[in-house]
Order: structure tokens, then C-alpha cells, then sequence
């Protein structure tokens, strides 16, 4: 299993292609997703090409938790939510879709299902807003 | 939100509770989850205590992160996995039933949907092979 740099995330890294970003430093891009499961489903993305965890350098992943944490913890306080998901997919039979390493944060609300991973793309108005919300928290 | 010690990691932890191990050093435990989604299902453990992500030392988590990208790949070579979902769930609305920090290790096999967590207990001699065989790849 190999990285293919032409995969989405590594252009929208490089600023080719547009995302409703909540936060972005030297070593990670944190953006809404666009096929969201819940209200404010965000990913956290290291810039560092890796095709998922299994082939990451361990020193990325030690870099990008703490943020993955205070992502779980403004998406939450930024929705009221209940609970926060965190998962990572590795490989299309796990559900990744995207070959470049990502970690989703999901809030969960209580009695609230979570939709389908792709169910529907959401609506960017309010993704922007969503992304400001989170941001806000940070 | 706080830590109550008396959940049952925390006594696995301890020893005063027995468990399928698969690894254990000074700062976390590996072990077979009773109540698998799929076969090789596995949960790695902190030895410090956190309710959750959100509620976890930083530092925590930045530790944690390459087992976790170890186990990842020793479960998947070890049972032949197509892929490997990481999941933690923080709160009880998201699906956490244990209340101290754990990341799920869960081997994903072509065409084999994922059970339910806390579908049924495994076999205790089967999640001792289990065990040893993610050992055997670490």
C-alpha cells in the first residue's frame, strides 16, 4: 500500500482545493467534513503524507493527538454535545474513502442516530458556520 | 465529569482482575475486548488514570499513540485483517461503557460486517489464542 499524492486532502494541504477550515499550523489542517454523520463531524489531518496510521511515523501521530483533543473538546462545548466519537479508518474494507491519514472528532447527541458516512453533502452555508463555532472554542 | 477508580479497568490494571493481555509495560495494557466486534478485536489502555480523551493529559495521549499504531498493525497481520478501524468513544451517548480512557483496535474483514459491541461475550480460551497471536506479531 502506497500514499498517492493526488488524493483530495493532500490538494487541499496545498491550497488547490477549497475546505470550511478550523484551524491550520505548520502541521495540521483541521477542517468540517462534507459528508458530516453529525452536527460539527470535523477531521484533523496531518500534513505529513502518510496513507493512514498503519504506515504514519509514529512521532506524527504523538504530534497530532493533543490536538485531536482540544478539537473533541471545542466541537463538543461548541454543540452542547453529549459525547464525542473519535475514530480512524484504515483501508477501503474500514471505511477510508481518502488515502491521507485523518482522524474524524463526532459529536453525539443524545437519542440523536448518527447518519451514514456520505449519507449527503451538507450545506456549505452552514458549514462555514460550523467551522467558526468550533474555532471559537479552540 | 470525573474519574471513579473502581471501574473495571482500573482493577485489570491493579491485577485484582484478569484479563486476555497482550502486552503491558509501565505506562499501558493491551487486552482482548470480551465483547469483540470482529476477531482481534483489542483495547489498549493508559495506566494513567482519565475518564476519557477529553479529561486525559496530553501528554497521555502523545504517549499512547505509537501502541496503538502497533497493535493496529500486529492485529492486522496477525488474523489477516483487510483493514483496521481505531475508534474511542468519550461518554456514554457516544458508547463508552467504561469510564478510564481506552482506544478500540478493531480488525475489519471483506464482507464481514462489524457485530455490535456487547453483542455476546467471546470464548475465553478463543481470546487467549487471540491474544497471544497479536503478541506474536508485535
Amino acid at each position: 500500500m502506497t500514499y498517492n499524492p493526488s488524493n483530495i486532502f493532500a490538494k487541499i494541504i496545498a491550497g488547490e482545493i477549497p475546505s470550511h477550515k478550523v484551524f491550520e499550523d505548520d502541521t495540521a489542517l483541521v477542517m468540517m467534513d462534507i459528508f458530516p454523520q453529525s452536527r460539527g463531524h470535523t477531521l484533523i489531518i496531518p500534513k505529513t503524507a502518510s496513507r493512514n496510521l498503519l504506515d504514519a511515523d509514529p512521532a506524527t501521530l504523538s504530534a497530532l493527538m493533543p490536538l485531536v483533543q482540544r478539537i473533541a473538546n471545542a466541537a463538543k462545548a461548541a454543540f452542547s454535545a453529549d459525547g464525542v466519537r473519535v475514530a480512524q479508518f484504515n483501508e477501503a474494507p474500514a471505511g477510508q474513502t481518502v488515502f491521507h491519514l485523518h482522524f474524524h472528532v463526532i459529536p453525539v447527541f443524545e437519542g440523536v442516530p448518527l447518519g451514514a458516512h456520505g449519507g449527503g453533502q451538507a450545506d456549505n452555508a452552514e458549514l462555514a458556520e460550523h467551522a467558526k463555532a468550533i474555532a471559537a472554542h479552540l
